[in-house]
């Protein structure tokens, strides 16, 4: 049985159960910890989860951000100092990487506090999560701010990343069920993903192909 | 063993390479057909990934396109006539949906090429795709250009959506491995989620518990 919601059945919904409702609407999305650092040492740590690609001419990765929350450290320190990493969460951390997004106070580091640790290398200013198997750097290049959801869209330049070379294919694929990066789902919920299929190029009137 | 590369070393890759890694390097992106019509009655269809929730009231949800491509005509009929349809992806139409992205003539609807079918409810203008779990009709809002990749953030008010019901838990979270969507990895690879865990609400110094 098909259930219709209109625009204006969303908004007389009850807050919670319209934040769940719309935060899953689009579909699955990825499973990220933001690393940052501020002026004076202190780091941050915080899970993400509406990251998109841009280009990789130049290489920009936007990610849309709600300062007026808890991502507040994030964003200021994003601004203060122009970098930021960006690690992806394996299915085996999706707990600790959870408790990332509680609020605490500016001084307590989530690495810390959520038994995560840093990994600083190749002078990179801000702190990578240690043992993740992709680890991106990023220097800030311009947020977008979108005004009738009160939101920015953070654009940033990929500087250097690491990934644990088993999981890169041939052709530059990144097998991200080898690397054990997880899936999310709205604000609370983590999946892992399981390969059905690759395939060719599409093109009219030719079957596509399964690829490896 | 980590392999590590430069913002420098990526200007340098070979193209295609270059465009696997870069399109897999964010982790896993959602899997959505977009369906639109133009004003002659010709309808399109294309498979999209890159979807950000942007806020629930007003309820927006963007998606990055490159009008330059393939995608030419979902851009077109979105700027002709302001109306456009998401459609999850479910596990079982993945080959038919990566079908959609082969560059059909402007006079070939995909639905019809690739094997799918139209669906026109409640006087909504834009087709919706028929049997997918969770369709949703929006309205153009606006287009934000982001100079540096050539691609426009194309920006939607949720008009109206359908979902089967028993995807939906009581606290409105959609259940979407329950509801057979797909994740995308890149531009060609598929995946299904499962379920992990989804965890209460963090708080600092609290030990986070399973909910369902």
């Amino acid at each position: 049985m098909q259930k219709h919601f209109t625009k204006e059945g969303i908004a007389e919904l009850e807050t919670l159960y319209r934040r769940n409702l719309m935060n899953t609407l689009i579909g699955f999305k990825n499973a990220n910890l933001i690393g940052t650092k501020d002026s004076k040492g202190q780091t941050n740590l915080a899970v993400f989860n509406s990251f998109v690609h841009l280009g990789a001419n130049p290489p920009h990765i936007a990610f849309v951000m709600r300062p007026t929350t808890v991502e507040r450290h994030t964003y200021d320190n994003i601004r203060e100092t122009g970098f930021y990493t960006i690690n992806h969460i394996q299915t085996d951390i999706v707990k600790q990487a959870h408790q990332t997004s509680a609020k605490y106070p500016k001084e307590v580091s989530e690495f810390e506090a959520c038994g995560l640790e840093e990994e600083y290398k190749n002078h990179f200013f801000a702190p990578y999560l240690k043992g993740a198997n992709i680890q991106i750097g990023l220097k800030f290049v311009e947020e977008i701010y979108i005004k009738t959801n009160d939101v920015y869209l953070m654009v940033g330049e990929v500087q250097e990343f690491y990934i644990q070379e088993d999981c890169i294919r041939s052709d530059g694929f990144i097998d991200l069920a080898k690397a054990q990066t997880a899936v999310i789902s709205g604000l609370d919920a983590y999946y892992e993903a399981t390969e059905i299929a690759r395939y060719s190029y599409a093109r009219p009137n030719q079957e596509i192909q399964s690829i490896f």
